[in-house]
């Protein structure tokens, strides 16, 4: 007999019907395998943002403890009805507040960091034959405030309670059935992954794919937990995450990510003195403004030219900041184009191949689109394209890695 | 400097501009006095019906347990809100929970009872120069589970949380400003008291007044807790229940209640034998009838006739039980009417006076208005009239002996 946790997301327990499946479903799970459950979930789709519309309506900066105190009724709501539902099947079902269930955490409210789960109850009431159910996203601090985890928190809440109970996995259920190796809204062709490692799921999270957040992942992949991401609503196997020494073939090329709401800034001809980088980005940081590509040319022996990406809202910002540097900098000038997308391949197996970005870019220029910027990491290949070829870009990357998962040969 | 606790029913904090409302009360009194003000507040006006109507929605009958988790996020919104609005107003301001603010009761879910309250953190939090916003209507039990205090119970809060803290007074803010000699709504003239006694305050409220909780009555009256009931929208001295003695001058009928949710049940010719009426009425009570009015009239020397009341909704189980036991208990027959008002005069003054009940009976007969039951008590005359008649009995009885405060003469 084995121990899981099951984390249902807002739109899983979305109504009172949906909240009835739910509760069939772990009924059913329980009953057929005899394993225990440990529910996790989140509040009712929607309900969290009324919550803070609620609050923003009231005042025009909610203060962040009572906003807390105020968001995580959501949670408190579905833990009770989902409660109700189970013991309306005939399980016997008991509902935890982070408080009840030992979820300790730091003091950022609005965004904080759990630091230890004391167990004992949820233990107690697992012995008990109770399958707990537990408020997502939320823990208390030392002062014996309730804090959120910010977005994603449901995850991290159900992960960090599958490494504490030990679980045999953690399943993560959502709206869709698994990790795909594109968005299939904008790619039919894309295909569900049977299995992905940490690595790449991270890479796959942080680049707008929603299904996971990274913080999720990290904590499965530091305390070993097992994690598995499927679908509520459809019968099938999922995606799951694993160790990178368990994906028993390693694609080179599992999947094809995207971002469309960057800009680029560039800089051109700063001297090229490790001083004017550092400067830079340094001023940039102060204003709280968040880089993500960097890219460096050559220009001439002295100068080059420097691109970087940040996000669209703050690009107007960063304009203004970078232009007031110029002449400090001794740079010629800086532009920002906002027509941008970045588009990514991800793959742990890039690690054993080359050619990759050839391929890459043959791709590409079979569709006509140049590339801007190109960044490579060990696991992943990014280039910027033109904003109005993104589609085109992920389904052409698509089909050219991912398509029928056939191994695309590449030369070592 | 001196300490208030200021409770907010779920009507003052109906929206958001009431929210305001009602900070801008509460930080306009502590300017002012340069008291310490602590707050309860109720859920928001709906919120608690519409939790208890989501619960009935999802399973037939929800678990206690789980319907106090559910139930009790109505205040939790309701603290962080008002929270918000204080600070916005310049105020330091709180929320607590029932836990953060130490409110213990005993196990009995959807209806539980303040045992303790460890006020340790109010207090820290009043010297820090914080205004406490605390949940009414719930607390903790000893397993650590949310408990609620059933309705009346934000006042319960309000007034436990001032004789914790000792308090100089309660202040209970409603949508009427203050207790009236009878219902305003039935009698225009009803005019508003000043101060009323507990135990009369105990009358008003079992016989239906709204304005507060009897419970809250006594617990106020057991630990010499000073309380006011004055309106949240409109300025006014309102209310004060006080003691007895404090009652400075003692009119003989402070008001007139009514009740006309009740059926009257009678009992032709029943022996006279203490054991038939023992029998009746525990078995009334094994099947949970409560019984109102009890009255018995002599027939002759070895019958009796024996009236009660009972609430509207059980009459039609009552007369069933009583007609099964009438051949037992030797009875000629029963029957309900259920076209009753029952209408009663209050007053502690009534221990020094006699000749109430007369001017009472002479009231009712110049409106000819016959009387079916009557009983009395040290500070009440009810009477049984008939239900067309209820709300022209209660003028006339306001009429006689409430109007304009002017004393009647009685005789002694």
């Amino acid at each position: 007999m084995g121990l899981v946790v099951k984390k249902f997301g807002g739109t899983s327990v979305g109504d009172l019907s949906r909240i009835h499946h739910v509760a069939n479903l772990v009924h059913d799970y329980k009953q057929k395998t005899g394993n225990d459950v440990v529910v996790v979930v989140s509040a009712m789709a929607g309900e969290t943002n009324r919550l803070i519309d609620l609050a923003k309506s009231c005042v025009a900066r909610p203060e962040p403890r009572e906003l807390d105190v105020l968001v995580s009724t959501g949670e408190q709501v579905s833990t009770s009805l989902l409660s109700m539902a189970l013991m309306a099947q005939g399980s016997k079902a008991k509902s935890f507040s982070a408080r009840q269930a030992g979820i300790s955490t730091n003091t950022s409210f609005t965004k904080a960091q759990i630091e230890e789960i004391q167990d004992e109850r949820i233990r107690e009431s697992i012995a008990a034959g109770f399958i707990p159910v537990v408020a997502g996203f939320q823990g208390i601090n030392q002062s014996g405030d309730i804090t959120t985890l910010g977005r994603g928190g449901s995850d991290i809440t159900a992960v960090a309670l599958a490494a504490a109970l030990k679980a045999d996995a953690c399943y993560i259920y959502t709206d869709v059935d698994g990790v795909y190796s594109t968005d299939p809204r904008v790619c039919p062709e894309a295909t569900r992954l049977d299995r992905i490692c940490h690595e790449e799921m991270l890479e796959f999270s942080s680049m707008g794919a929603k299904v996971l957040h990274p913080r999720s992942v990290y904590f499965a992949m530091a305390y070993h937990v097992p994690l598995c991401v499927l679908s509520t609503f459809e019968p099938g196997e999922g995606t799951w995450i694993v160790k990178e020494e368990e994906l028993m073939e390693k694609p080179i090329v599992t999947g094809v990510t995207y971002r469309t709401d960057e800009a680029k800034i560039t800089i051109s001809k700063l001297p090229s003195d490790p001083k004017a980088l550092s400067t830079l980005f340094s001023v940039m940081a102060e204003h709280g403004i968040f880089i993500d590509m960097i890219t460096q040319t050559g220009f001439d022996g002295s100068k080059t030219d420097i691109s970087f990406t940040v996000m669209d809202d703050d690009s107007t910002n960063a304009l203004e900041i970078v232009q007031q540097l110029v002449p400090e900098l001794g740079a010629q000038g800086a532009e920002c184009d906002r027509d941008i997308a970045k588009i990514s391949i991800i793959g742990v197996g890039m690690r054993y191949h080359s050619g990759v970005a050839s391929q890459m870019f043959e791709a590409l220029a079979s569709e006509n689109i140049g590339v801007e910027m190109i960044s490579t990491s060990e696991i992943k290949v990014s280039v910027v394209v033109p904003k109005k070829y993104w589609e085109v870009a992920v389904r052409t990357l698509n089909q050219s890695f991912c398509s029928h998962n056939i191994e695309v040969s590449v030369e070592k």
